[in-house]
C-alpha cells in the first residue's frame, strides 16, 4: 500500500531543533507529493484525536524556533491498550499511512508497542538534549542545550573570577553526564562530577586542597551532572563547604533554560537532514527503525535496539580538564 | 593640591560594565595627564596593599568583559577604624590623591567613612544589577543583568510552551523588584511578585484560577523577585500546586548568571559616561558624591543621600503585565 | 462617537519591537474593551483592504520576535488622494474608528495627510532604528540595532586584533550619526566618522599617524556611519590606504543585519509602554500625536512637531572616543 | 632526544578555537612536564624572535575569546630560505624542541619547507573557518562562524519578511562552498549558490520565477558562496534584478564578523581535544602530521596529504534546500 499521509509527532522532554526537523520532514513529503499532518502532545494527541494540518505555510520561519509547535507529552493513557486502541482509531480517522516520531527511547517504546497491535510504518529521529540514545552519535538538541549551559557558565565564571569564588554549577542530565562533560571542557572548568566516574570526587578534593592558597583571590568552577549519585549539587557544596571553609561557596543549577532557546546550526541541519531521511524511509516502507547519525553517516537502528542501549559518555575526554 | 593619581576600586557585587567603566576613566584620566593605579578587591585591596599600575595597555580591550578586572570584595576589616587606617596607609605609600568607587551603596557607605578620617577626594559611580541606587535612573549592570533574565526567560518559555507547563522564574533583587518587574514586562510573562506588591499573590491566583483550563496545553510564567515576602519561588510553587493542582509546575532560579555575561551597549556606555564625568570631576576637586545620570543628564548626588534612600522600582508598569 | 475598533499597522522600515508595540496594543485594547485589527504593509495594505483581526491569541509571543507580523511598506500610492480615497474605504468598511500607527516621519506625515482628509483618530509610536525623531529619547528598534552593531564590532576586533589590521566599519544612518555615535563607544572604537562632525576625518588622520609605528601589530577600529559625508567607508578606506600604505585595511559593511533581531529587553519595554499608552490616548479621543518618552517621562507631540524636527546625535559623547 | 620546550604559534587566517587549542596545549604540555613559548604572528615571529613564555598564567580564561592570543599573520618572508634560516636562529636561540602549529594549509606548507631544513617535530592541527582542509571532518572555527552567519542570517530574514524582499547575503569561502551550504540549510534559505555546484544559477532563477507572484509579499533569501563563479553577490542581484524586477533586492555581505567571536562548545572542545593530543604526538617524536577528528576518531594525516588535498563541501545536502 502506498504512502500518501504522513503524521508527524513530538514526543517525550523537547529539545531545540525539533522544529526544524518538522520543518525539514513537511518540506520533504512535499517534494515527494505526501501530505502531512501534525499529532499534538505526542501519543496524548494520538488518543485524544488532537490533529492538525501540517502545509509549508504552517511551518514557515520554525527551523529558528526552540521548543516544539506540536507541543509534547508523556503518555501515561498510551501504555495501556485502551489508550493505543484509540489512538489506531486516530490513525484511521485520519488515514494515516505512517507516522514520524520525534523523542527519545520512551518514544520509541510507545512505537514498538503501537506497530505490534496494528499495521503503520513508524520511524523515529533522536530529540533529547542528553545525547544518550544509542545509535546515533549526537542526538536533536544536545548541541545547543551544550552551547546555552557553556554561555551560562562563562557567564558565572565572569563573576566566579571578580569575587574569587567556588561554584557548583548543575547541568541536566539524570541518567548521563555527557552533557556535562562537554560543558566541563567547552568552559575550562576546573573539576567535574559525573555519574559515569566514581573517582571523580577523590580528585575534587585532592583539587581543592592545592587550589586552597588561591581560594578567594580565584574562581573554581565545578560541573555537576543532574544525575550525579553524590547527592547533586547542593549537597557537595556543603560537604566541601565543611572540608573546606576557606571557599566561598555558591550554587547554580541551570534547570530548564537549557532546555529552550533558538537551536544552534548544527542541531537545525542534524534535525533536517534527519527528518528529510525519515520521510523517505517511511516512502520506501520502512518502519521500526530510528535515523541517526553515526561516523558522518545517516544510519538506521531497530527501535528495539535503541530502547535497550544507551551511549556512553566518552568519559576519557576528562582528562582535559585535569 | 592638584589631583595627580587617580585610585581606583570596584567594591560590592560585581555588574557587567564595571570594566567599561575602569577603561574608560583610564582613558580619561591619561586625557587629563593624570596617573591611574587599581586597587584590587575593593577595600579589603586597599587594606592589604593590593594595587596595580593601570596603564592604557592594561585595560585594552576590557570593555566587552563581564566582571571587574580589579576584582572586588565585601569587606569587614574596613568597618573598624583599624582597617580604615591600614588602608589610609596604603592610599600614603602609594601617593593616591583620589579615589573612583564603582559600587554600590554599601561602597559608598565606605567612602563616607574613609572620607571622615582621611583628606582624599572620593567620587562613586554606581555599579549594582539591582538598579535600586538613589540618585541615578540606571545602575551599570542593570541592563545586561535584565537582558541575561529576559534571554532565559525566552528559553523556558520555548519549553514551557512546548510542555503546558507552569514556570515559576526567580529573578535576583533582594530588596528591590525592579529587574523583576522589567524582566517579566520583557519576556511578556503571565504574572509578577515583587516585594513592592503586596496584592499581587492575591491575582496569581485569580490569574491561575482564568487559565485553569488552559493549564497542560498552553504555557504560563511568573516571574518572581528574589526578595518576594512570600517565601521565595520554590514555597510559593508549593501553595500554587496544592491549590491547583491541574498545573504541571516547575521551578527556574536563575542565580548567579544574572551577574555575569559581556556587558550590553547601554551599560558599556553608561559606565564608560560615567566615569568619564567622575574622573572630570575628581580633576576639579569634587568629593563625595556619586555621579548618576537623571533625565538624561550626568548629575551629582551626595553620598549620604545616596546611602539614606532608595529607588523604587517603577510598579505602575506592572499594568502592562494585566 | 466612542472609540470601538483600532486598527494598527506598521510603516516605513522595519525596527525590531514594533512587535511588542503590536503585542502590548492588542493586549491593552482588550483589557479596555476595543477590539483590533491588523492592518498589512502599512499604507499599502489600508489601500489595498489588507486587514486581518487581531486578538490575544495572534499576538502570542510575537514580544520575542523581530520585524513587524504586519509588514511594513513604503507606499507611493498612499501620496496621492486617489490612494488615500482608497485608504478611507478601507477604513470604514471595517468600521475602523482610530488607527495606531508603528513608525518614523514618513510614517506620521501620511498620517497628517489622512487626517486632513478624514475623521479619523490617529496615534503614533517611534520605530525606527536611527534614533532621530523628535519627540522622544527612544526609538523602539534602536538599542537592539546598536546591540547587533557593537556586537559585530566586538567579532571584527577579534579578527583586526589578531592580524593587526585596520578596519573600517559602516554602520546604519543614512541621516543621523547616532546609531554610529554609540556604536563606536560600545565597542571602544578607536575613531568615529559621522555626518554631525565635519572635523573628524581630519582627527582620524592624526591618529592614524599618530598610530602608524603599531600598524600590523594592533588593531584599529573606524567605525563610520552610513551618512558620513567623505564617501562611505569604501572610499574612506581607499584616501587612507594611499596616504597610509602600511596599514593592512579591511571595510565591512554591517549591512541589514541592524534592522533584524530578536528585540532587546529594552525595545521590547519601550514598545509595550508607547503602545500601551497610544491606545489609552486614542480611547480618550486624542490624535495626530506621537507617544514617545523624554526624560523618563512618557509624553505626547504632535506629527507636525515629529515631522519638521530631527533628534541631534549626541555629538559631545565622542569625546569618550578621543 | 627528549622533548622539552614547544613552541605554539598561529598563522594564516585567525578562527575561533584557536585559543582554546593554545590554553589546552599549555595544560597538556605542564601535565606532561613540557614547557612551553608562545610564537607571535606565525612564522613571521619565527623570523623576527618574537618569542613569549606560555604558562597556564598566560593563558587563564582565553578558552572562550575568539582570535588567537598569539596573534597571525601570512609570511612572504619565510617563504624564503633566508627568513626560514632566521626563524631556524629563533628556535635555536629558545631551545624550542618542538612546535605546534595552528592553521590550514599554508601553514602546514611552511612547516614541511621548515622540516627539510632542520630537525625540528612540528605537528599541527587545523584552524580555519573554511572546513576545507583535508584530513578532517572539521576544522576549528568552522562550527562558530556557521553559527554566526546564520544568527545573521535570521536576522536579515526577519526584516526581509517585514518588507517582502530579496537578499543575497555573501558567505565567507573563497575557495569552498562549505560555509554557505552548512548556513543556508540552516536558516532556512529559500536557494544557495556555491563554486562546487554549475547548476545552481539556472535553479535560482526557476525558483525566482515560481515565487514571482509573492514577491513584495514574501522573503527570499539566497545564500551565496563568496568564491561563487558568477561574480559575486552584488553581480548576481544585478541580474536577477533585470530579469525579475518586480523583485526588491537587497544585498548584504557579511564579512568578517564571521571570523570572530566567542567559539561556540564544538569549536572549544575541538580545538582542546586536537592540541591536547598533538602535544602527546610531539612528545612521542611524531612529526610531519595534523591531528584531525574523521567518524568521531582523532586521527592523524601527513602534512604533504594536508597541503595537496581539500575536502569537498558534501553537496548532497543541497537537496534539503530544494
Amino acid at each position: 500500500m502506498a504512502i500518501r499521509k504522513i503524521g508527524i509527532f513530538t514526543s517525550g522532554g523537547d529539545s531545540p531543533g525539533m522544529n526544524a526537523g518538522i520543518w525539514s520532514a513537511v518540506k520533504t513529503a512535499k517534494f515527494l507529493g505526501l501530505e502531512c499532518v501534525g499529532i499534538r502532545r505526542g501519543y496524548e494527541g494520538l488518543i485524544e484525536n488532537d490533529v492538525i494540518p501540517l502545509r509549508l505555510d504552517d511551518v514557515k520561519g520554525i527551523i529558528t524556533q526552540g521548543g516544539t509547535i506540536l507541543k509534547t507529552a508523556r503518555s501515561k493513557a498510551f501504555m495501556t491498550a485502551e489508550g493505543r486502541a484509540k489512538a489506531i482509531e486516530t490513525l484511521k480517522r485520519h488515514q494515516i499511512d505512517a507516522l514520524l516520531a520525534i523523542g527519545g527511547d520512551g518514544t520509541f517504546r510507545g512505537a514498538l508497542a503501537l506497530m505490534q497491535e496494528y499495521e503503520i510504518p513508524i520511524v523515529g529521529i533522536p530529540g533529547t538534549i542528553d545525547n544518550d540514545l544509542f545509535g546515533t552519535d549526537y542526538t536533536i538538541g544536545f548541541d545547543t542545550a551544550l552551547n546555552t549551559a557553556m554561555t551560562c557558565c562563562d557567564k558565572i565564571r565572569d563573576t566566579a573570577e571578580s569575587h574569587g569564588r567556588l561554584f557548583f554549577v548543575e547541568v541536566m542530565g539524570r541518567d548521563s553526564g555527557s552533557l556535562a562533560l562537554h560543558t566541563a571542557i567547552a568552559c575550562g572548568a576546573d573539576a567535574l562530577l559525573i555519574p559515569e566516574d566514581t573517582t571523580d570526587m577523590q580528585r575534587l578534593m585532592e583539587k581543592l586542597k592545592a587550589h586552597e592558597s588561591k581560594a578567594r583571590q580565584e574562581s573554581f568552577i565545578v560541573v555537576v551532572a543532574e544525575g550525579e549519585t553524590q547527592g547533586g549539587a547542593l549537597s557537595i557544596a556543603a560537604q566541601v563547604k565543611e572540608k573546606f571553609p576557606v571557599y566561598d561557596t555558591r550554587v547554580s543549577i541551570l534547570g530548564h533554560v537549557q532546555r529552550g532557546g533558538n537551536p544552534s546550526a548544527f542541531d537545525r541541519i542534524l534535525g533536517a537532514r534527519l527528518a528529510a531521511e525519515a520521510v523517505k524511509n517511511l516512502m520506501q516502507h520502512e518502519r521500526g527503525v530510528m535515523i541517526g547519525i553515526m561516523n558522518q553517516k545517516i544510519i538506521e537502528t531497530p527501535f528495539v535496539q535503541c530502547t535497550n542501549s544507551k551511549t556512553i559518555a566518552p568519559i576519557d575526554l576528562m582528562k582535559i580538564i585535569e
